[in-house]
């Protein structure tokens, strides 16, 4: 999406070769048009599948999911993260392992929000290790719901978790898909738009 | 806002004669379309204060901020919650103190984000003991700027933070006021604009 790399390079900060940061515009400030023609663009790219059900994670997930709920016209849902382990019967929780914090998080829904006829379109800010999309894959088919697919703001091409996924036969979408950070500057991969 | 007193009635769930679960459409589950009509809501009543920046607490505050902030046209920021105390000189912190989950959470915003020319609205799913948005404007006054008032989806009217805010003078919006929850029963304030 030219309009989302226009703006990590214009406001992304590099960090390291592997950390950039957007907090200006994606997870902590927001511009909401942007997040509105992300939505836009999710809800195109997904238009065909008959998604009935957006479900992204707290907090930065929830943005860019809630804007892509609205142009599908369906439900968006967010789940929660609890760094304790709560077993509880009327939810669906799987284990994440965050490599940015190095933490370990429970994440839960809600058995009331998900269910065996949703079709399920995963929203999330960054695709790096994969982990995430991982562990609400895991909550999708506790639900016996159907992962129609994944659409990611940001994925970083050098690492793992986009190839990893999409070995397993995942739709991903990626509106801008970075392949390196090396010496301060932002490239690109060619295509953004991926299968 | 009717719509929304509608949907609280139709599918708030009253726990206890404190505690209203609106989990299906506001907090973990999200009607974007109900989202949007708040956001529309909330811009049209602060249209004439010349709101630079929509600024909430995350997680449940996120979705209704974005719709609004896209509404009014300028960027939103979402403070972020941490248990522990990290000070650190980029951010402004407060400390919130959390009656329904009895634990002290320091929330922050980084200093990149909010400074002396801000006309500062906030925005929150719900006010009870007004500790949110008390923490919330401690940050506002930290970074010099102006609070230009409060936007809340669900007001508990039976709770004291409404009538402290305003004691002090603070312009609060509430879309939906309860007066009761007693006897398993949602009642509403009459007026649900307040000024």
């Amino acid at each position: 999406m030219r309009r989302l790399q226009e703006r990590i390079l214009r406001d992304g900060r590099v960090l390291s070769s592997t950390v950039l940061k957007v907090d200006s515009f994606l997870n902590h400030q927001i511009d909401p048009e942007l997040m509105k023609e992300m939505g836009e663009t999710f809800a195109h790219r997904f238009r065909e599948k008959g998604i009935t059900k957006v479900v992204t994670l707290e907090s930065s997930g929830i943005a860019p999911a809630a804007m892509t709920a609205l142009e599908l016209g369906v439900p968006a849902v967010f789940a929660r993260k609890r760094k304790s382990l709560t077993l509880a019967d009327d939810l669906y929780s799987a284990e994440v392992y965050s490599y940015t914090k190095q933490e370990r998080n429970q994440i839960s829904i809600s058995r009331d929000f998900l269910s065996s006829g949703d079709q399920v379109l995963l929203i999330d800010d960054f695709l790096a290790n994969g982990q995430a999309v991982l562990g609400l894959s895991e909550i999708v088919k506790q639900a016996d719901a159907t992962l129609a697919g994944v659409g990611i703001v940001i994925e970083k091409g050098f690492q793992d978790g986009g190839r990893m996924l999409r070995e397993k036969g995942i739709h991903i979408e990626s509106l801008a898909i970075i392949d390196s950070l090396s010496d301060q500057k932002i490239r690109f991969q060619k295509e953004d738009v991926t299968v």
